[in-house]
């Protein structure tokens, strides 16, 4: 049986890394054999890609340079890595995925919607992933959250109102495709949100 | 005034350093401001993809993720150095360009046209080069005399077969396209070449 293909999606802060890993282990318990993967990256070729969207020096980038190299890692990452282990039954847990490119490009840039629609179709068909949790939480939580780590990347300087507008277009993506979404509270207590996580993924296996 | 933007085009071995060099010679002879740069390349950014897309280890790259590269790679050069040189007045002397993506991509790889043509759009909207010059040779011919320089690249390992779609393709936009294009036999001895270069040149500069 093909696999499925969860991603999780969210702002700055809102525990991605931990929440990803109690989904993992949770799906270890379940029997579920699966991969965990991230965007942009998910293989050498798109991992380097990756180090050339986050490097610092590269502020001269064009926001359509940057859509095009996001979708070439993804292009690279859906054949070699995510469609082939589907293929052979695996679940594929992805940390982003193209619902990013709406939110940071669109959302946040203000590149047209209606343009990375047209890359989208280019690059992935009509594949999209079976689920998508939302990790939402107000954005200065967030970036307070996010701060507490190691010095911020080229994304992390953005300022505030551009998450704002990245939270505003995630929620609008979890409204249009309420099938697909599922917002998980993320300002809540740790043990709170993984209970959430838990009770979302519950529905989800035994529907199945 | 705004400058003219000059690509040169061609398979491999057909002299296109030697002839740009030639061609900037006659531009700097008739007192016109002119930069030379190159595609897959041209920025700093666009320099790195240029690495990425000619590296021996990257032999799982898809053709797709090839292609959105290309594109990225161009975007930024378009914008960052292109778009803003023929603004202020200089011409643009670019070793390949968008043309090479259909010739090597699309008549090499066999990617639907379409396809190409889709990211052309995306990228450049009605962008287009003033005038493309062809050095068209036959293919064993070229790769002889490419054999003769440095180890071959991961484009100049593939096969006969490839190159005379390649070069058919080319052919045929220079058909599709004889405003724009001026094809050079560039089989002939260097000086002939170079004289029928010189002569594409003196009519475009007379109707300029």
């Amino acid at each position: 049986m093909r696999g499925r293909f969860i991603t999780i999606e969210g702002g700055e802060g809102g525990g991605k890394t931990t929440n990803i890993a109690h989904l993992c282990q949770r799906l270890h318990a379940a029997g579920i054999d699966y991969i965990e993967t991230r965007e942009p990256g998910g293989t050498p070729l798109s991992e380097s890609i990756r180090d050339l969207l986050l490097d610092h020096k590269q502020q001269q980038m064009t926001e359509d340079t940057e859509l095009l190299l996001m979708f070439a890692a993804r292009s690279q990452h859906i054949s070699q890595v995510i469609k082939p282990a589907l293929e052979q039954g695996q679940w594929v847990i992805c940390d982003r995925f193209t619902d990013a490119s709406y939110a940071y490009q669109g959302g946040g840039r203000g590149i047209d919607v209606t343009r990375i629609a047209a890359l989208e179709s280019w690059v992935q068909g009509d594949f999209r992933p079976d689920l998508t949790l939302l990790l939402d939480l107000p954005v200065e939580m967030g970036l307070k959250r996010a701060g507490e780590r190691s010095e911020p990347d080229r994304f992390e300087r953005e300022k505030l109102d551009f998450f704002e507008r990245v939270r505003a277009c995630y929620l609008q993506m979890a409204e249009a495709h309420p099938q697909r979404y599922r917002i998980i509270n993320a300002a809540e207590p740790l043990e709170a949100v993984k209970a959430q996580l838990d009770r979302v993924l519950d529905d989800y296996l035994a529907a199945v």
